[in-house]
């Protein structure tokens, strides 16, 4: 799963929109199907978005953007119009609340997780919904409700999540999607794949197979400690598992035969110049959503229906997904989406591995991370000794806080600590 | 290994030219890479030459070609320009003595196997060259000097051969790699690798994924049966095999991620509505060529020289095989190339399986063979039986005596009947 640059430089943005620009011409040129098109057409909206969030003007053709160098022109003022940038590579806004999650759903074509929605998961469950529910912190949702019909009438159902490992170190943001699968394993009592796509890392990254393979092995422990159990989950390497499963290529050539290049370029923007390997990856991320990648865990059964518990920027793979299981006769995918963790700067961009001062490493002593978050979280504290006495600080942008509300479990004491 | 139509269609071959336009267009818009462009113009024009050959009159855009359901517009008069088709899909041309396979050798870039290379592998294996090296059948190579090199000198090397799984029967003219290859192994007691690429036939046919694999078992026992040593040969579909290997997906990944969709659109003519799948495919039949690719065979080495015996459409695959596989750290494949088996109906275009009346099947009994040769073999008779009288039938474009050229082992047997 791909968590790119926490930042694209306003010449990257400047550069993609030039590209994309020219994909539309071209589909409209070739006559391409309507919904192509569209896709092509929001993506260059989005891009233009956030070049004008980053750099405080429209773009120009043929006018690259002054001083592209500069990180800093990815934050601009709060006060600007408040644009995001979301996709599996890059996530950015404005805004330093974060990404609009409601305006995303509405863009995804997602559905809000809302209270009726988690009340049902208790019932069902008969056990308290986890903080990220309460909070919001998995705000999105694909078909849940079939799930929770399938789960009510003891039909199985099973979980997938996954890991690009770009770096030997995880921080914790990634921790988020597991911290949740292993509570709703341990609710549901379901079994788990965990895909380490070391491939796609392999293909994206400056890496040797032999390093992305290592840092999977690597990911793979801290993983594991999250506590899964042991008896009903798999995690594999795609380097290791497509050379031993019977079921998973024969998926893999499925999904590939129904996807075509118009299609991936409209749903992740590659061009002509990137290589095959990444524009048939998609498929690799799709196939362990459908239960005959697994033979030896699921026996000759194809209709065993996956629920995906992922942060919000891979739902570009998993639409495409849903979009061709009917055509191979397999169900669609559930989905649960969250929203991304904050990096210490603020919540403009996800907290990224690349950059490691924005983020928390596991392996971090807790005296490196105490002087992380002196030095670098953003916080919400006033302009003054005296502002700040009279309004107190304000959490909507504060880091600290922000972290908190997804490892403080008591909702009375976060209440205290915000007021 | 694709064995695609005998014959495109007049508005077929428009249309790709219309495509393969817009791309040039496209690469010279762009500013590709000069040899991408290249290539992609070298494919325009070799398209052209076949649409004039087909139509008799230059391409004009936005006039496409009268009555384009006629496939005798396929054919035509062998008087006129003779201009070549060949890639791995469409093997075509204009004259009744076939390709001009010296003209081939120069577009093609590859070395002629000349007198002196077929002196050296006799000399090398003390054996009489086989009929398809004296006659010229197999015609043209690359770097088969190195791989006799390697011979002399006790170095290993390996064969790769393969076969596109498109019908359930195989038909003559499939056999020809396989019986020169059965030679190559007998002379120089080496292993060989047979890749049976159910994959390709899943992606390019209107085939679900158990009848190109039920495709590849069939095939398999007709090529079993060519009598290949049963201790130094691997037969594998590459849906069983792709499961099955710790080392096969790794090359396949290594391979697709040094090649650009731009590459494989100039090499092969992909467009953007092609399916992913067959836009990584290639990488799949390069995969072969590498002998990490069978860690079962070659342990851990990684430098065993591969040679692939193929008929010359496959070059193309193996021209980006050559081309990446200094920059993954493999030797390149050499590789000796075929000329076609001829159609019934002529040398203009290759015996073909999806049509029946070009091609004798394995499975066709004597008396079908007999019928079928006399009914549709095109006969090199002159127009009256007084002229064949006095001057003989013309053994240049006729069907009956090129398949004796093939098949017939008695050189001086053969020279009496071309008499």
């Amino acid at each position: 799963m791909p968590n790119g640059e926490p930042c694209a430089s306003p010449l990257e943005l400047f550069n993609s929109i030039t590209t994309q620009g020219e994909l539309v011409r071209s589909l409209k040129a070739g006559k391409a199907p309507k919904d192509e098109i569209d896709a092509a057409v929001k993506m260059l909206l989005s891009l233009k978005m956030s070049y004008k969030a980053a750099m405080g003007e429209d773009y120009k053709a043929d006018c690259p953007p002054r001083n592209p160098m500069s990180e800093s022109n990815c934050v601009s003022d709060p006060t600007e119009a408040e644009e995001d940038f979301v996709d599996p590579w890059t996530v950015q806004t404005s805004s330093a609340k974060g990404i609009d999650y409601d305006k995303l759903i509405v863009r995804f074509g997602s559905s809000k997780i809302d209270k009726e929605l988690i009340n049902r998961i208790q019932r069902a469950t008969g056990q308290k919904p986890h903080r990220f529910l309460r909070r919001g912190i998995f705000f999105s949702h694909r078909d849940m409700n079939q799930v929770l019909n399938a789960y009510e009438t003891k039909q199985p159902f099973y979980l997938y999540t996954g890991r690009g490992p770009s770096s030997e170190a995880m921080h914790v943001g990634h921790l988020i999607p597991f911290i949740f699968t292993k509570w709703l394993q341990d609710v549901f009592n379901v079994p788990l794949v965990i895909q380490m796509t070391d491939d796609e890392k392999y293909l994206w990254k400056d890496l040797t197979l032999d390093q992305a393979y290592g840092y999977a092995v690597e990911n793979a422990k801290d993983i594991i400690a999250c506590g899964f159990d042991i008896n009903k989950t798999f995690i594999f390497s795609d380097l290791d598992y497509m050379g031993m499963s019977p079921g998973f290529y024969k998926n893999v050539v499925k999904i590939q035969k129904h996807v075509t290049f118009n299609q991936v370029k409209g749903i992740f923007g590659f061009t002509d110049s990137d290589c095959i390997g990444k524009i048939s990856f998609p498929a690799i991320q799709a196939a362990p959503s459908f239960s005959s990648s697994f033979p030896q865990i699921f026996g000759d059964r194809t209709d065993i229906q996956c629920l995906i518990p992922c942060a919000i920027d891979q739902d570009p793979y998993f639409r495409m997904t849903r979009d061709v299981a009917p055509r191979i006769g397999y169900p669609k995918p559930a989905l649960l989406h969250s929203t991304f963790f904050p990096a210490l700067q603020g919540a403009q961009t996800k907290m990224s591995a690349s950059d490691p001062n924005s983020s928390i490493f596991l392996i971090d002593t807790a005296k490196q991370i105490k002087t992380k978050v002196n030095k670098h979280a953003f916080s919400g504290g006033r302009d003054t000794i005296e502002e700040h006495r009279q309004f107190g600080g304000n959490c909507d942008v504060d880091v600290s806080f922000m972290y908190l509300t997804f490892f403080l479990e008591d909702d009375d004491q976060l209440e205290q600590i915000r007021k």
